[in-house]
């Protein structure tokens, strides 16, 4: 037998390869597919089904590139896709897979053709079950996406394919969901990373619940980074297909500056890096923050250009592309270094470790206070006195709220999201600028104070 | 967090890594500890506990080389351990790795110290049990070890350690045993890769039955290897540190030929090119079958030497170094091409599809068929009529059995074990020998006809 | 800098990839061409040019390959290559690579517009020529590839190239090839791996000789594998792009056996595997024999069917790929194992070790002794007294010169190629083959007579 | 056969795995050897003999320790190592790989125990000449390193084994020294990664001289870094076995901070995350400069604490295990951004680019600037107008000719050695001290005035 789960660091995407007897499925699988074609191939198995558990709009789906080069079938329900490729799933629908049977449930609520596919063993006894983005661990998929006027009828929807569904499958069945902790698929999936109905009935908050809190409880909106939507019409229509990742090119500092002035430079390396000294203009996303950050903030009409801190562009370039990032014009061959040894020009921004801001706070009355973290997070680690509230994801559309003639001081919970920040004023032509190194649990572990909401 | 179960092909062994917050503990390590090295030291953890389940019998246990290496503290109940290394556990001791607990818990029965580990999530909850060799996937560990006069009460233990504490602790748990399908410490290990206690409550048939019941069904002696007990011995006394895998040294066929005399020349091919032509007085174990039946038939106070497939020495060296044979001496480089050009004398065994035995055996009166299959296997796929069945691990013990002066037809499952059984009569100067290519497998495909017992 | 020559075992093929300050060109690509995309990219070279000695008829070029998923130019300049793909190279064209400048000298002889090129380096001074075909470590490129009446013509080209252009370069430049040791392009290339223009002026055979003596010496016709005819076409007009290798589809033995009427049943196990036991009409060539021997006797336009002795596809896929054999419809899962499970139909062909042999024949007047050796190694190693010579390369041709009424004894040099006549021989009818394990070398090994011409 | 050139990145020291019939023998391997034994082993070669061609200076011998895991003997003709291990070479000794025969050649100079190596092919030619650091590509050994009264003597030697022994052998042979561009056993070694005696003879600079030019040009006391002493204690006495490489522990900030005390923090991250926050005291060198930078400030009898940009130790852990540094008590955990979030007190060093240096300098008549550059690269690139220079490696025992009081420039070559001074500078306690990014290089780029001497 064959069961392996891959997971797509940063997005925090899990997809399945499960295989026995020489056949294979895949779910829900990445669009860099070489891996499921590679492990498959070496084991001796061949691909023979794609399922799909939802419409994805997080990442670029890698049903259609993963068809191509395997010739597998892919499989879902979501009314949108039905014309463009692939077959639709009904409910209880069942393939073989050597020995072993998958069927099909339907789920709905995260969407409306959201599918789960239930893995039974050689012997005939469900055993595993992929649940999509219907349920994580220790959190549930969102119901917002079909827009604010349904939420009401999605999370309706939900609680049924919850309670009347996958709950009554029993305690001891394995719970294979899309995502783990640090999606944004949920708003606190838990780092629990193998997990059963059993745990999830028990310790999942969101499934405690009775109808009217569990309606009450999700029924809110939340944030939607505006890559969804380009995400949805890739998934809907079929991605460009890459067969192999597109590498960029190296570009000397002066190529490099040629170029920048009609595509975005995005800086790819640590905050502290950036900081110290970047190319004017440029956006800071450190690159494990890419998966999670890059869909906010970057436009897909634009030529990027990188700046890594690494010689390999192809971790950044594998980030981007699941995020429909296919137009990557080059990267800075050298690095910073090779642009400071050209005489570029650059930039830096101040950096400020939290035991001098806080003495600092104190005594300058002119100091502007920029907490780019999330509400939630207000809510669990406490605020910071005085300070004015812009959530990272939505700075861009806020930014005139932050003034351009006082010092700007910016906390995020560590220092990372708020170098984004202070990249993305910078390029508005703020310039009294200052990012907190260590952020808010620095602030803490310094005792500075914070203000419990 | 890092969770990874590492498995040792063919001994169907499962160790597992599992760390949080820069700390980690293995939990029965093999000895070819590298991995988990490896593992820890890249993502940056540092291992800091190695718990034992139970002395294992059928691999020498990694522990005392791990510790070496790495400066984690051992942990067992054993008694007879207690004075070699490592510190004792107590029922219900505890132990953090981050933000995750661990907790010990008594479960003899395979052995009397044997002790399970339950895993608590960083929330506080159970959620993992590690439960060595007393449950596996749809089978239980042995009672039979501690000797034939105390079957009963190992059973009874067992039984205990089951009902009374590991199925009361709820369907939802996850189950991460020491051995999947394929392992000697279970008859009939399911191919269920991951499982639960609800799982198997519901699925495992050793689980389904009452206590008189459960006594029966369990209270009966199984084979033993007698490397078994070369196990019990280093592993009670702590094995010879290795450090790295030894590497033997490639051999001229003509400094092959010197050195043969004094050794066990084990040859690791397919059992097609053994019949075909081999090394006189070799012994054919297939090298994926190394694992599991070098230890029958290879004695630990004679230097081996190999004939292999592949180029590669360093597979078959790390299956033995499981088993404890360390005395590599060499191995045939240019493999048997090379010594059929030097003119090196060979033998063969003849091979026969099934086809043509049907044929044959109808007419020769004087055939005499030698089944080497497993008793259990007999019930379940049936005998062949007329054969003589001797399991392939007793055929040493029972050698003369075999008529010196008939026509020797061997059947196993596939013709794999039948070239052990070959190769092992060959050796002790049996001579009209085939073996059956296809094994019963081939004959009942080819409608040959089978007795049902 | 980036210098690093990627070797295609069995063809014995080099292919360079050269690089400085972010720029690098590949020297005569092979088809699989995914290796010098990844190594550029994650050392940050970008492949700027693509050369090419010659046409090359050995193997499937991967020119076309490497520029379509690198942006690469292609430069050569066989006429007839003209106006399919890529830039004419003209003599003394000169291309810079970061610091290092490259330079093209037409070195006609093997092909009309074969091209050397000159690495010069950082400071100027020529130091590394790629020699192409032109020239080998211990021998020289073939010239009969015009057809048998251009033979003298381009022998003189040859020489004109040698003496009047490469060596007058000193000899103390290091030459790059094409080939190494163990290539159908030249008859005896030496197992030298490095070597310089002087170690050649000395030490190459085929360079101490004046002109009459070299014109005499070089020109014969050598045999040609009609799939260099495939080559050309290929190589002339591009090949087909891959992207990635194509994964073939494990097949289980019922649907082996249904697929193998229409196909070529390839059997890449070691010879003596395929001895003991095959599918009836399978054709025997080794793994590492496939480079060499399958362009000899597999056709281009029927389906491959595969059985393997290891379970991953693609060292075959790949081999085969590389001499353009794309329709590779699939590999039999389980391999002989489990057709022999399935009790399907296999044959036998007998082997025999050598000593066993010199008895036989001495006795046997019957006995028909095959010798599938080329001349050359008759002429080197000797003749076996009495055999009948026919190269393995013709026997397709040739077959009816063996009689279909006598024990055949096959014999080559150890035992390999004789597998491969024995299965040729067996799909065509004859029944009484022997093949002798250990072929020539044993022969001589185990002191059995031999003949000297 | 098998031939592999093993480079140590950063050290720039080439050690050669040559083999044969499996037989295989090392040249001057380093202390990591796994990578010969992986290699020998895994291609089917014992590894028989290892070669010193000198007692090296510059790093941790790596023959004792692969004499322990291979078995193979050491040769070296080094008289102050005779009576430690191995066994001593005489001038024409000869040894057989495989078919393949090696010769050595006494060639003094470097040291007066200095031997090469010449290979000779199967044929008997001979082909290669392991030159040790006799000669490098483009530059020679230095012959400073018996002492100051001494070098007359040793570069006589030199010249005699160099124009008598080596270059005679001929244009055509290639040569295989033991360092390439980047070490510090040449000033400077070409980056000319194959050569021949025949290149060497043509462009080498110091091989074009009569001797008396020869003697003048050599005959000059070179920069000795103080590790030199313990390498050569090292390698005279044999070096502490590793087996396998230490994994240091990772440690929380908090145990890091309580540890912090007593020992050195080493701080591998780049220039510009050093500047803009480090822990208090730390030195700064970054990762791929640990080759040449440790052995010049960090002793050997202090345990280090290591920060590093990755989460994975071991790159930094292999480069200072390379130089002898066995004690490494952890590293942080989290990296600095932990740190950070811990509340744990950081510097920081500031950062100018070359641009508002230019300007800065103009105006500010306080300003001292500081040069760190080699004599070597003043003359050869220019020196900046005012500069006060002090070579980076003599900056300790220079430190008080740094005023205190007034702002100190840092400038090297690029920004990386300047991190280096102004984290020395910053632990004595120097405070007011800018590092100029892009160093000479980005001033010259931005056409800031710089004088040539």
């Amino acid at each position: 037998m064959l069961f392996e789960r891959i997971e797509s660091e940063g997005l925090a995407h899990y997809s399945y390869l499960v295989g026995d007897r020489g056949e294979a499925m895949v779910i829900d699988p990445r669009r860099d597919c070489q891996v499921y074609m590679e492990k498959a191939a070496r084991r001796g198995y061949r691909i023979r089904h794609i399922m799909e558990t939802h419409r994805h709009e997080d990442f670029v789906s890698g049903s259609v590139e993963l068809s191509e080069q395997s010739g597998a079938e892919i499989w879902h329900a979501e009314p949108e896709l039905e014309y463009g490729y692939g077959s639709t799933v009904s409910d209880g629908q069942s393939w073989k897979i050597g020995r072993l049977r998958v069927k099909s449930m339907h789920t709905p609520g995260h969407t409306t053709g959201h599918m789960s596919y239930i893995l039974h063993e050689a012997g005939g006894a469900p055993w595993i079950i992929f649940t999509g983005d219907a349920l994580f661990a220790g959190d549930l998929g969102r119901t917002d996406l079909a827009g604010p006027n349904r939420i009401r009828e999605m999370t309706d929807l939900l609680y049924n394919s919850l309670f009347r569904k996958i709950l009554p499958l029993g305690d001891h069945m394995i719970v294979c969901p899309a995502h783990g902790a640090g999606s944004v698929c949920g708003e606190s999936i838990a780092d629990r990373f193998w997990t059963t109905i059993g745990m999830e009935r028990m310790h999942n908050p969101k499934l405690k619940e009775d109808h009217a809190a569990f309606m009450s409880g999700m029924a809110r909106e939340l944030e939607r980074p505006p890559y969804f939507r380009k995400m949805e019409e890739l998934n809907r229509t079929g991605p460009p297909l890459l067969w192999t990742l597109p590498v960029p090119a190296p570009l000397s500092p002066a190529e490099f500056e040629q170029k920048a002035g009609g595509a975005l430079v995005l800086d790819t390396r640590m905050n502290a890096s950036f900081g110290a000294s970047h190319i004017p203009g440029a956006l800071s996303i450190w690159l494990q923050g890419l998966p999670g950050f890059a869909g906010w903030f970057i436009r897909h009409d634009i030529p990027i250009l990188l700046v890594l801190e690494e010689e390999d562009p192809l971790p950044a370039v594998t980030y981007l592309a699941r995020l429909g990032y296919d137009r990557i014009d080059g990267y800075l061959s050298g690095g910073m270094l090779g642009w400071q040894m050209y005489g570029g020009e650059s930039h830096s921004i101040k950096m400020v470790p939290v035991e001098s801001v806080c003495r600092t706070l104190d005594s300058d009355e002119t100091a502007w206070l920029l907490d780019v973290r999330g509400g939630d997070e207000l809510g669990r680690e406490g605020e910071i006195a005085g300070a004015h509230h812009i959530h990272i994801t939505v700075l861009p559309q806020h930014i005139d709220e932050v003034p351009g003639d006082r010092p700007v001081f910016i906390f995020c919970g560590s220092g990372l999201r708020s170098m984004i920040a202070g990249s993305i004023l910078k390029r508005e032509g703020w310039s009294d600028l200052s990012v907190v190194l260590g952020g808010t649990a620095g602030w803490k572990s310094a005792r500075c104070p914070v203000r419990r909401p």
